[in-house]
């Protein structure tokens, strides 16, 4: 849905685009090539744009001056297999996927770091972060996201491809900073919506709206984002991206239902039949990074206290445990 | 109201409690002494609270362990004349006042370190900030909150008194960078809101809510805050409790309803008219604050340029211009 979003600013910008599908897109692009007209993202996309199915990845990327990458992160082992090696060095590949890849070790890395890792030759991978939503970017609303790289001079050209009037691109340096905190944003979403579902079970579902623990938690999740940002390597300053993020996530999608259903007392596996057991970027990054996070501190590296959220929805999700926010732990004396 | 919302957790602790109005809430301390409803914060106070007029301040202040400050930032002046001059030396003050207070050379200093330098005598003026609403205090929803002040012993002792199961306290030295942030938040929930009122306008009222403007406009705010609070001198973990505060802050009151006339293109003296010309916080602080950056600025201490947003809004509040974005001032290339 990304990807298919991001021909709008490639369109308005004059490119021409070849919008690719994976074997799980196959409908999608037979009723893009019939009418524009795209299932999932609900909209029109422009008639310019030339729908292609899977079997033709190879031609498609050839000759092209960019490769947008629209997988999300169940997609990149996929990616890494089957597109990166159809890729020809020189042209550079920028990410809408959002996550961390977990190595042998336990670390966490970034996907354009993974994925140059994985490549075996040069090709130059950077993502995009920050709050950016594929209705609202195909409807053409001002939004304001980051392009991230290892080369300035890479990141440039791709601004100077894709910023348009309403799509306005800052660039970094900071993968690790920007990617983790974008990151990251997919778990504290789902811990901040578990409060409205605590008020909704509390009052009704016609009840006030509460935003003093909203707040406490969007808090407590500021911080501890710039803490894991910190101990990954990345900028304090790239956290905002995903604040933004993390801002723009809470207000939809199916990560905020699964937050709700949980504070409204569901256990998670009873919230993830609700949900018809699709799996969910949220969950997988949390446990990722809450696995990531005890494992640093069985080493005694990374503090364990510094995460209390984190590792309460870690329990919620991966050991059955009930939601009960632990508000007496977010406190600190200094 | 945030003073008399104090009530519940003070009550709720166990300790008698005097609530003393000023000479502008005659009316509500005769309700509250009536049957204890509280007018405009529409709520019923505890019983065993003693409602006093602002007459009986001298005797009201004498022999108690802690003075909770309740005006708004309006009300600093009278506080530090009609009030502070009646505190016994020894007897804390805890003030919930939001702002900062501007000297004659043009800085910007937290109110507790104004009231002190005003007194002339030894007392420990300590203040709240973060995300805390009145009515929802009074409800007593999970909120947390930093009591902040320059002696860490004094402020422990606060939070034994007031610390409940709901009101939850974090301690901080960091009294500028505390308060800054949660002074800035009133400004910055302004200029957020102006996208909700420029979607309203585009779609009209029942049209789709957009996140990414509103998004991209609270991570510019949370950058512009991050810089104003290092440039005065606070830390940068405070920060947190004023971006929890003005997530908070962007979901009610008269803030959000002035940003969306705003950003619906009525002027300032338009929207001002409909919210019928009572000053507002939010208002006030961008003023001052865009004063003292423009100041710093023209004596080449402060770089203008990071603050695009901020000017912006003080333009349309100060100077009658109409709402225009600087989308591309937000952008940066690092």
């Amino acid at each position: 849905m990304m990807g298919s979003a991001m021909c709008m600013p490639l369109c308005d910008n004059g490119h021409e685009v070849r919008l690719v599908g994976t074997h799980l897109d196959r409908e999608i692009i037979e009723r893009v090539a019939q009418d524009r007209w795209h299932p999932t993202l609900k909209r029109t996309l422009p008639d310019r744009i030339v729908p292609i199915q899977v079997e033709e990845l190879a031609e498609a990327v050839s000759g092209v001056d960019l490769i947008i990458c629209g997988v999300s992160s169940f997609g990149v082992e996929w990616f890494a297999e089957h597109a990166a090696p159809l890729i020809p060095e020189g042209t550079p590949v920028l990410a809408v996927t959002k996550g961390l890849a977990e190595e042998e070790n336990g670390n966490l890395i970034p996907f354009p770091h993974w994925w140059a890792r994985r490549a075996n030759r040069h090709i130059s991978f950077n993502a995009i972060g920050g709050p950016c939503t594929s209705y609202e970017l195909a409807d053409r609303r001002h939004s304001h996201v980051h392009f991230c790289g290892g080369d300035l001079a890479v990141l440039q050209s791709l601004k100077a491809m894709l910023e348009t009037e309403y799509y306005h691109v800052s660039l970094s340096t900071d993968v690790v900073g920007i990617e983790t905190a974008v990151a990251l944003k997919n778990a504290y979403a789902l811990a901040v919506t578990l409060a409205v579902g605590q008020q909704q079970r509390a009052e009704g579902e016609g009840g006030q709206l509460a935003y003093n623990p909203q707040a406490a938690l969007f808090g407590q999740s500021v911080r501890e984002m710039t803490e894991l940002v910190g101990l990954l390597g990345g900028r304090p300053e790239s956290v905002t991206a995903g604040i933004a993020d993390l801002y723009v996530t809470i207000f939809g999608g199916r990560t905020r239902r699964l937050g709700i259903l949980l504070g409204q007392g569901l256990t998670f596996s009873q919230a993830m039949e609700e949900l018809s057991g699709v799996t969910l970027e949220s969950v997988a990054i949390t446990t990722r990074i809450a696995r990531a996070v005890r494992g640093k501190a069985a080493q005694g590296h990374w503090p364990l206290d510094s995460f209390p959220l984190l590792l309460h929805v870690d329990e919620v999700i991966n050991k059955g445990a009930a939601v009960k926010i632990p508000w007496h732990k977010f406190t600190s004396l200094a």
